[in-house]
């Protein structure tokens, strides 16, 4: 009975474990004693791998996970007075807890979104009461790359609106959990995907792509990390043995480790794509164009089947459900999932 | 000439890199997937452990890092307009760059230490202003065990600190980076350091004792932690895979890891200290109680030292230095280190 | 040319003076010397003066204006991670620079409305993720009585979300920066309008009705102001020499100045509106429930009416603008301003 | 009996009432309508007065009152990683129930002060940690000015502290609750007591010098204040009815009221300190430079004095007290007051 589910779950990729280069990397640093807080040739080096990937005078800074990662992209950016604009669907808006509120001070103003995406017109419209000391006056622009609802931001889109942002005397902040599957499903690099567009700082991401734990931001103005340092510390995301974050982000960005974990998670989530469309019950909803999967599915059939194998429930009232693939998820996964599913939907 | 140094330094015990035992069980935890944030078996387990050591009824929460346990323990027992009392050299007060201001919003009042403990005195005198609008009321009591100076408070002392306490409606708050070395120096068990002396919540450090990174928060009275997992998340505290966290606490407090390591810090700080005394030129300025060595020595001394094996100058004025030992620490690193240094004082 | 423009604007109830009867109650208090900061006979004289009028066992505190009224009332009720539930017009979402986020560090949730009121059905769809340390938990649902559409809560409603808010273990609170005006409108006394409906806290409005300066944050449960002293005090918000405010109160609440002061505006606004129905081009888009008419006009006229006498445009993209009646308003005023308008209107 | 106490107390300058010129202003401001929230005339030409002190390309913001002020004027030159440096008795680090922490996120260093006033030595060794992310970094030095002991820092004291700061890439703020007493004891104009000795930034008291209620926050180099109105509105200190302390402020600066009235109140406390040169009980602490007296007297004549006439007890541990005069004091006050207290300590 445990055999015929599916021996990694889909509820989502952050429910994976660690990729076995990323231990070995791990294990690999474990030597002797380095200078604690980052001051070590570990992070020396892992910083150089970005910079071999996104270019130079870049400004590289690891932290503990994606909501320090977001919410010092946004500290960095902004005072108290200032707004940022998201998606009414944007994790650092519905998910991390009023962090970015109470860490910035800032008011997040929250857009209507097209399957999970922002558009100029929406921010146009929300850019009002500029110079007008009642109001918090817009400062930033907030993508999530991927998307909440697990489309792409198409290359131009991002543009359009880094234009509108710098034109408006605004920054553009790409939260990038998922920026390797972004990368890999639009067929970039990641400097192509991200700085080439006029994204102005990045999340990205490890976590959810293999690592075991740690985001980083990535500046690409270096003068807007001139006081970053600090701001980190007093965040509480400056980690002590500094070295066993580097280390697995110097392991990610080595032989395409980033690529070739979204590029599979991304397939396996076609795959799951492909097996579904014989099951006339389930609707997916959105273009599946990186490693989630996001369905309509009869609500009886949700709790049954969560049973099995646990997930969330995306959009209660339309009975979305949100199916996740992961670097370790296998093609036998796949199919023991989507017999779980067809079996669910008939009764 | 490298190999007449020491392998491992004397800088900090958090330069020291992770026991194996906890690599090992961070290998073992990476099978599968499991709920992220904590609602898994690995973490349940951990908390197990917890209450094998401390007691039932409990309340027990990972966190990534000393500053965010010390900032998350005084959150959840303040409001702003608290404040807290701790010695002018604690490391919430000097070493965390304004995050309890930050993030708790009270004010920290410094008092005099001797020999880095607070004494009831000192808190007598700064506890005024009660029921005064204009004032900051006290609420908390912060102490770092092991201090800062290395010494140990003994077990009379806090529950002296801890009945004023309570006397005058505050809580005793432990940052207990080091409280394995204490509890050893002692010779109590994790509980009979802690909360049988009437501690009201501890910050329970394990990066210092030789594990990756993690603290956790244990609270004693747990409807304290009411609110804990919402302040958590929303202080960016709150690890996704979490169960590797979980499972470096459950290695530590497994066949008395957590003792055996710092027994040994501790035992090789003794035998730094043994050797230092047939240096003239070096004195010991506080009692070596647990794994620290706090000594005076020439000015001119310090730089030739630090250029061979690095270490931090505690009190600059006074030319105090300070030299801690951790688990890997080895015989030999403490005969070479003692090499360099009464070869530098020389001179 | 001077002569025909209204000698009072439409644009605010604050850009009105102050009340004779106020006036004289501050000179009239300014004899010899009294304690500072409230403990003093006016101000606990002006307190009487609430109880008189919302009944016993209440908790009155002035603060100085009316966003210092509001942050406090929700920081009262709140701690960060919680979320405050209001209309997206709300004033303490759009017009108050931040405040309410940046001092409580609650998220502020906003609900569409209908006429300026927001409804159950919409608190009901915005109180979920209730128990999940990922979303701020909803603890204030907060209206605007008056709104800022110039409508009034009638009884039954605001009852509803007192009833809502207290089955799902939350609080009502009001920004009453128009109360009187309200209070009028329904026919019902100060109490009435607020405590017997089961509203939870009160942001006591006075600027707007003719005061000089000054709000005060009323507490229906007295324990909930336990703190409220000291979070006054860090918030700025304590007057040194609060006889000066604590009179016009008590001034207000004296033969019913609070009351012969808005039943005039409102009466004003009711002219204002009637004269106004003869001009076709102007479509009244909101009950005249209170002192502010709402209507929309001809963009070309906005500019040419603004110039002579300065209002607000309320919706900029559907041409509606807002005109507020105060206590000095007068007939004639009304009459040369309706003038204006049906000028301005044909061309 | 009630007859021999003096009509007017010395418990503080803000126990007061309004001089009357600011009655009169308040009045004659209250005119029709004019836009609110600082937009106006009234506003315009009280800036005007404040140029005409201290001369052109100054930034000019009224708040509510001194912490207001003082708060505001820290944030507008700090990011909440900074610190700030005061006397251990300075009003913001003591009085203001943590506000400048909770409002800035900054820390607070306590320096060590003689007679009320903190030396370039102290402040020398509270700068350390420079660049080291760990530490807090200091921006700020703040003094207050008459300090809290009622003494003056002269000219040069002043100076020094602002070539350090400015040295040391700081700047040097003066909370002035008392700047014209400071100045009149001086011999200087506003000007000379401030923006000449190279004050960054300065809370302009007015409330304790015979206004009702209202501080303005100077900024001595323009480009400092650019965010200020944001700032100001977000942390509620933007008064609606502006008007109303803007005049109170044209009415200070004009026909010398704030010279007036200092003079008067630092004449009143020589007086009294001449008048207790007589009484050998009394031992006058701390050099008379401004209005007011602090003494050394005897523990159990403290509660007989402050039964008939109140006042603060300063330094309990050392029974001293402080006596305020202000512009209303009278010669009368001053000798029934001296003899209150010779009465009740020879007992």
């Amino acid at each position: 009975m445990e055999k015929i589910r599916p021996a990694r779950g889909f509820a989502s990729d952050n429910n994976a474990g660690v990729h076995p280069e990323i231990i070995e990397a791990i294990t690999r640093a474990n030597q002797g004693h380095v200078v604690a807080y980052g001051d070590d040739p570990y992070t020396r080096s892992a910083m150089k791998k970005f910079e071999e990937h996104f270019g130079p005078d870049i400004g590289v800074f690891f932290t503990f996970n994606g909501t320090g990662a977001n919410v010092l992209s946004l500290q960095s950016l902004t005072r108290p007075f200032h707004s940022v604009l998201c998606s009414d669907y944007a994790h650092i808006y519905v998910d991390e807890c009023g962090a970015p509120e109470k860490h910035t001070g800032c008011k997040l103003i929250p857009l209507p979104h097209e399957s999970g995406k922002i558009t100029i017109d929406a921010v146009r419209h929300a850019y009002h009461g500029i110079g007008d000391q009642h109001h918090s006056q817009p400062r930033v622009i907030s993508i999530t790359q991927c998307t909440e609802m697990g489309t792409v931001y198409q290359p131009d889109e991002i543009q359009g609106l880094a234009n509108f942002a710098h034109e408006h005397d605004m920054f553009l902040h790409v939260d990038g959990a998922r920026i390797a599957n972004a990368a890999v499903s639009l067929g970039l690099t990641l400097r192509q995907a991200t700085r080439d567009l006029g994204v102005d700082i990045l999340s990205f991401g490890g976590t959810k792509n293999g690592i075991m734990g740690g985001e980083a931001v990535v500046f690409f103005h270096r003068q807007q990390a001139e006081n970053f340092l600090y701001l980190r510390k007093q965040s509480m995301q400056l980690a002590s043995k500094m070295r066993f974050i580097a280390v697995q982000f110097e392991a990610l960005l080595t032989n395409d480790l980033w690529k070739r974990s979204a590029e599979h998670a991304n397939r396996m989530a076609r795959l799951l794509e492909k097996a579904l469309q014989h099951i006339p019950q389930v609707k997916i909803v959105w273009k599946v164009e990186a490693n989630g999967v996001f369905a309509q599915i009869p609500r009886q059939a949700i709790e049954k089947i969560k049973k099995k194998c646990f997930f969330y429930t995306w959009v209660e009232e339309e009975s979305i459900v949100r199916w996740m693939c992961s670097f370790d998820t296998t093609e036998e996964d796949v199919h023991l999932f989507t017999g779980l599913i067809a079996e669910a939907v008939k009764a």
